[in-house]
């Protein structure tokens, strides 16, 4: 049981995570703290928080745990609003989709990685952003990961996992490149991807029929691209080397097949979709 | 009322078309014809069709409609088959993802479009191929597109545009060319993007990985790649033209993409995925 329970940031992911903890009873109170006064009074009128707080320090007073869930854009200048008004015995974890980067942000904060700082990516969200669209059931057998490093307090590491664990989700630890490596290739890259089609299609002069003749197959494949443009400019530039890796790749394998469609290459263009289609229907069989 | 209505390739498509059309009693008789006899007796057994015939003279034998269902890249060869056993007054339609090739087969085989060969192309599907995956409610609020000639007889257009009516769906007419590009624009392009993205990731060293830390946004995106290759293969072969002009269109938006996020362009970014955003609302307002 958390005593208290503190969401710098209560949307979506913060949102949920609050929600799920209410429905296990895993915390006493829920206390929130955001930059827009309308949208944490809405958090309190859902009954997603017990207490709002305006101010930073009152929000984080007392607070066992401390949960960050802005975006990894403003990560740096929240820590440090926080920090003069952190007890050390505070346990802080962060929702952010970069991992890199909020240990760079970190170390320019603190000097380093606290030993209570437990970085952590719950790897769940929908298109949808802001508290009105948080759901208790968001992390209901999702993955969250932690990426505590060597000097982490394995106490801190615990209970962030056991957190997690009250909210539905399973969790595992993994080196923060190897997150966001990860990440560029399942989640930074389909964005990429979405966003770009999508826009593509929207300046293509015929773009009113175009959509009008798309079919539901579209639907799904373009639902990422509703996504909120602020986080994903602000994953783009936390996580650009890696990011970059994987467009290239991607790139490079996209001309290679645009190659074999202008050859007429069938059998090179059959081997690529069996592959994909092997591939896609063996991860939906563990994972779908 | 269809007298007799022959399906040349009883399989998503066709037996989907099949059991809309017995569900609201439209056809009298439905014949189904296809190369694998197993095929057409599970879809005899499943009540899709009335009657299997292995022999095509005697499935299209007084059949006032004739759909032919097969994958685009033997459209050719089975007009061919059919044409020494076709009565002038049967109505010819397909379902075939392409158009031109389809036209341009049609020439091939007669000489030119025949009156009462109305080239159709229902905007519906699944990831799923087989009259095992077939279902009533395919076409229920779909779109078919309709690419008659200034040749073709509006008796039998008529006659098809009814058809589908019949099965649910919502009937339009364009050019062989505006089909082909919308398409490309729209299925063609998309299923591209997610048979490379998939086999991308599938090439990665720590690709077991990967797929597992892949959220429900990654298995939206990726359900087109679990889509028929052989008909891929016979798609990318029949709209070359179009979809090689999609895909380098693509390609250069993409590689911008990449230039503002190696440049730490964040204006940029934001601009493409807003504008990105709000493409994909628009859309999802009018057709989700």
């Amino acid at each position: 049981m958390i005593k208290r329970l503190t969401i710098i940031g209560v949307g979506l992911i913060g949102g949920s995570l609050a929600r799920a903890l209410k429905v296990t009873g895993a915390c006493e109170e829920i206390v929130g703290w955001g930059r827009s006064p309308e949208s944490l009074q809405r958090a309190l009128a859902l009954g997603v928080i017990d207490r709002a707080e305006s101010d930073i320090a009152a929000a984080v007073k007392g607070a066992e745990v401390v949960v960050i869930g802005v975006p990894v854009g403003i990560m740096e200048t929240v820590l440090r609003e926080l920090k003069p008004h952190l007890d050390p015995q505070t346990v802080i974890t962060d929702v952010g989709s970069t991992k890199g980067s909020v240990v760079a942000a970190a170390h320019k904060v603190f000097g380093f990685l606290p030993p209570r700082f437990i970085p952590g990516h719950p790897i769940a969200g929908t298109e949808k952003s802001g508290v009105e669209a948080s759901f208790a059931e968001l992390y209901r057998d999702r993955r969250v990961i932690l990426t505590p490093d060597e000097d982490s307090d394995p106490e801190a590491v615990a209970l962030v996992r056991d957190m997690w664990r009250q909210a539905g989700a399973e969790v595992t630890e993994m080196s923060v490149m190897h997150h966001d490596e990860v990440l560029a290739a399942t989640s930074h890259l389909p964005h990429m991807l979405a966003f770009t089609l999508v826009d593509t299609l929207a300046r293509l002069e015929e773009h009113d029929d175009i959509f009008r003749f798309a079919a539901g197959g579209f639907r799904d494949f373009t639902r990422i691209a509703s996504s909120n443009p602020q986080m994903w400019h602000d994953i783009c530039l936390n996580n650009r080397d890696a990011l970059l890796k994987m467009l290239h790749r991607f790139s490079d394998e996209l001309n290679t097949l645009a190659g074999a469609i202008e050859a007429g290459d069938g059998e090179a263009l059959l081997e690529t979709f069996e592959r994909a289609k092997a591939a896609r229907d063996d991860y939906c069989e563990k994972s779908c």
